[in-house]
């Protein structure tokens, strides 16, 4: 498990080449919520996402040898990005596994960095990275289950306590557990009495199914959502290892709720953020989220890598 | 003139009540716009707008017999909002006089905040304003004209210099003049080297046609314009001295470029704003901004009042 310590080490780190995104106080957005709504812009983070935060952390740990035979690594879209960019970055060579069917944004903006993209069928990306690590000897930087990558993530934590000592609760959408790992190790290492929400999409409600289970079990059926951040099957041991120690609670949402969230943080936020960095909201706006009138919470908008055609449709539809 | 002291006293009056909103950095929109892009998301104001900053100023200025009598002010929308929430917060009356064609959301939310709501044609609203005050013997909270008024708006420019020393450009949406007033005052008295530029919509230039007769001149064809947040035809000799004084230029964009930066802003910044607060980033996007990639230029997006069914279609009119 990772420590506050990991946290504060890795943001002594990356701290010169991230920006310390905006946490801002959204009073319009109170009544709907049911609570003093916070909400963190890590959407206008460099690469779009908090994804850069754990690459550039982990990369920057590697050796001069590791770096000068490159990296890689599986993943849908808003990794990949962070990835091909802190490798361009550091001058080094980013190999990156996609899905065959990926966002197209992120794939445009991925290669768009300089990283070589290899497209897959979405079951073999794991097969396909395996196979690169072994012939080119390239370091693999796991999205979620490396403890770097989590302890970069939860810079976010830091940030969002630095800029409001008084956070009573953060809730962070959930994937491979990478950043809800290290905002927790953040948030309850300086103030226990804080607590922190994971949000995952009834599509791909990995982590239910794991708690059900009791154990680290691959979730049979994926569905569709529009969520493509936090979509897939898998977690891994260390992240069910800090969500039992760390996080309060697993909530499930889906994609209609999403987009009401969508429409409420675009029309009284006055921000945009991809389907699954809408989740956190949808989850207040549903009424699972326990919270107090009088509770601050943070809500991490962690991806801004949406596409502007799908956004505004939603939008539109929503509003005619 | 106001000055920056009075901008300074302004703050000190006015901090306790208003939010100091966010400077954020944005590099997504730097190669569109050919500078470093910093937006002020002042869309995030209590009340949705800059407006709250200088209706308070003046308010907290007042005695309390004259807040006993109560306050009116002429206004088409964002004026009213925040002259009726610091109204309420006070506890005096307000009594607002709007056009009967004003934006409709501002309308209802000006209402929400408990004040009374005078419905006339535009053209006899100054009319109907002067009744009131003689009659009623309100004071006249006047949304440019007032200095207070003035001083109160110029706290945005505090908060940018406060946030980013660095700044070298500062661009605000021009209506009767108000914030740019107070906006220069403040840059101006603190960085003499940083330049402020002004923009006004095509359809409803007042202060290119006031250059143009080297006097205060009422705009005689007033155009439609989406901008309905500095639609007007008139300024005052304050605002008139204080452009020629300590504003650089003032540029004019129109509802085309200024749908284009709306998209740009919602895409790569992830905010929305109101139309007349997209026509900064549009002077940039236009080439008319005089700025060189090194340039940090802050645009300053004053207001999120927006009718969202219209936001969303012409978001989905850029992307379909």
């Amino acid at each position: 498990m990772i420590t506050l310590k990991d946290v504060q080490i890795a943001k002594e780190r990356i701290a010169p080449y991230i920006l310390h995104t905006p946490l801002i106080r959204v009073p319009a957005l109170d009544s709907i919520a049911g609570c003093q709504v916070y909400l963190k812009l890590d959407c206008t983070q460099i690469t779009g996402s908090f994804k850069l935060r754990g690459a550039l952390n982990c990369m920057l740990a590697l050796s001069d040898e590791e770096r000068a035979k490159g990296v890689t690594a599986p993943s849908s879209g808003n990794h990949a990005q962070a990835l091909a960019y802190a490798a361009k970055m550091l001058g080094c060579s980013a190999k990156i596994v996609m899905p065959d069917n990926c966002n197209p944004v992120k794939l445009e903006r991925t290669r768009s960095y300089g990283a070589e993209v290899v497209l897959v069928p979405v079951k073999e990306r794991e097969n396909e990275t395996k196979r690169i690590v072994e012939t080119e000897g390239r370091t693999l930087v796991h999205a979620f289950a490396d403890p770097r990558v989590k302890a970069g993530q939860g810079t976010i934590g830091l940030e969002i306590l630095e800029d409001e000592p008084d956070i009573d609760v953060v809730i962070a959408p959930l994937g491979g557990g990478g950043l809800i790992s290290g905002i927790a190790a953040a948030v309850k290492g300086i103030k226990p009495e804080a607590r922190v929400y994971a949000v995952e999409n009834e599509a791909s409600a990995r982590w239910t199914n794991i708690r059900r289970a009791g154990k680290v079990v691959v979730l049979e059926k994926l569905g569709n959502t529009i969520a493509d951040g936090t979509r897939g099957n898998h977690g891994c041991e260390e992240s069910w290892e800090m969500i039992q120690a760390l996080v309060d609670d697993v909530l499930v949402t889906n994609d209609d709720w999403l987009i009401k969230a969508l429409n409420a943080q675009a029309t009284y936020g006055h921000v945009l953020a991809e389907p699954s960095s809408c989740m956190p909201f949808a989850t207040a706006m549903q009424g699972i989220l326990p919270v107090k009138p009088e509770d601050k919470v943070a809500f991490v908008l962690s991806g801004g890598n949406y596409d502007m055609s799908l956004i505004s449709k939603l939008l539109h539809e929503q509003n005619a």
